[in-house]
């Protein structure tokens, strides 16, 4: 990793560990919420003290009773200017919390707003340690160290190390499927997105960013432990499910929505992490890695779907064409 | 109030006021874990105390670090037979949680499993105080007021006898558009709705139970300030939306999205919180009343699609039919 960015990373660790921490909050909008719920998900799993997950504008506004000092909120913005996640920054910073602003972009107004910023490159040819991916995990194992030592989060420091190769194995191991995926689903106007654990994230993130922004694809981020609650009736003969078969706790809840939707719908298409490869990575560490490593080779299935409908993920009819 | 409801809720209240609450839980599955959410909104907008919803069976198999002695764990099941729920109130208890049933049938499983049971009337011409909002409320507020004594809260409780009448007058208000919405939407096989703050959850069961579950009609709960980081780009002049304008700190969210969905939409359908009717809460407590108030109305809408579509609110393909 680079020592700009072993350094902010760093006093950001540092900042947490001066803290008496009393909660975590993860504050951002759309695919930038989804990738800080990751952390959201991994510390309410490992450690007592509470974290919350909110869209920026609904922090803001609902103005949880509990956000003051002793508050950590961490905030991200790929550009760093979205204006909701700013807007959070000053709120909480000016209610005494201490403000962790994740960002591409060090000069952005997020960061300026923010006491403290991690850094990553973005399509620089950087190594994937560099990435978004690498910086956020090394953060958030990086306090999830400070405020409960644990060798097992020192060894996924470690091992992040891996992730440039995980990547790029995964990738190309998958490519063939989803391509296939897209050329069997191109016609389909709608496709549900299933996950659990910290891999509800990554369908929420597919189903948001990818199928309805970029895609304009209709879709809904089922949770597969809430499928059986309501959802589960919509399923027929020829409604699309792309499910998130995890790696970690929650497994037996995608497998028993898999079961159920095979029975009853033939375009069901599963991407399990558990077949993916983890080579370098310990056997105990897999379910802090499998997200990381689910959300490159789910961006291939939004690729293949793109190639084959001939709409470019890069096109938008309200994004960047007005205000709004 | 039925005494019977009364002494439950007071014991169930009691049990938490004599516990050192380090964090609360509201555990269960789709419509009724929408409705235990309103009570974890309440809870983290006005105290520093920690809240967090799941659904149940991620709940058991995630087995969050702070569950334990001083946790409260609220859990909600109609029937009270939900075997993810079930099982979540024994997992919860053994872990030395307090423990609260939430349930139509005292008799059941869920209410014998956990420690206290707060048990609502259903259909059976009882007040509305004595069913599930009145019942769900009173318990919300008296935890409220018992770990943060407040004037406001026990307002809040004596107000709820006007329940009956509000949800009275604002059915009846707002029950012609409901069935024109019923009427211009009967062919729409996809329908997205809505909200923010404590009216998401609202937008949530609408789209799980009444939409997907009941009515087969494909959907998505968008939070509104969600809606422009990525979903937005679906929005065509043919996609409905049905928007909740919610009344309390978030309806500049809401204003935001519908404001935009009404210039690329014609298939816009709003219902205004505020428009409805409030005889006898007092101004400063509209916020609390709302979400209750606009579920009832909801329904209706539900109502009106069921009888324009000819698919009654009552038919499924997969519950209670097979095992799964």
């Amino acid at each position: 990793m680079k020592i700009e960015h072993v350094n902010q990373i760093a006093a950001a660790v540092n900042a947490v560990k001066a803290t008496s921490v009393k909660n975590f909050y993860f504050v951002a909008c759309g695919g930038s919420m989804a990738s800080l719920a990751t952390g959201d998900y991994f510390l309410n799993r490992e450690i007592s003290i509470p974290s919350r997950v909110y869209t920026s504008n609904e922090f803001v506004h609902v103005n949880p009773n509990g956000l003051g000092e002793g508050s950590v909120v961490i905030l991200r913005s790929h550009s760093g200017t979205t204006p909701e996640t700013v807007e959070a920054a000053r709120f909480a910073r000016e209610k005494g919390a201490v403000t962790i602003a994740v960002s591409m972009e060090v000069e952005s107004p997020l960061c300026k707003e923010a006491e403290y910023t991690v850094h990553y490159n973005y399509k620089d040819g950087s190594d994937v340690i560099d990435g978004e991916t690498g910086v956020y995990y090394s953060l958030i194992f990086g306090i999830l160290n400070a405020v409960a030592p644990n060798e097992k989060y020192e060894r996924v420091i470690k091992q992040l190390n891996q992730l440039e190769n995980l990547f790029e194995t995964n990738k190309k191991n998958t490519y063939d499927q989803a391509f296939q995926f897209g050329s069997d689903y191109k016609r389909d106007k709608l496709i549900y997105t299933m996950g659990s654990g910290a891999y509800y994230h990554q369908a929420y993130s597919f189903t948001s960013c990818l199928l309805m922004e970029m895609l304009w694809i209709h879709s809904n981020a089922i949770h597969t432990g809430e499928y059986f609650h309501g959802p589960f009736e919509i399923t027929d003969y020829d409604v699309p499910l792309l499910i998130i078969k995890g790696e970690g706790p929650t497994r037996s809840l995608d497998e028993r929505a898999i079961t159920f939707a095979q029975k009853f719908s033939k375009k069901v298409e599963v991407v399990d992490v558990a077949e993916l490869d983890f080579t370098g990575i310990d056997e105990d560490l897999k379910e802090y890695f499998g997200p990381a490593v689910a959300g490159a080779v789910l961006r291939q299935y939004a690729d293949g779907l793109a190639e084959h409908t001939g709409h470019p993920l890069s096109v938008r009819r309200y994004m960047w064409k007005m205000d709004y």
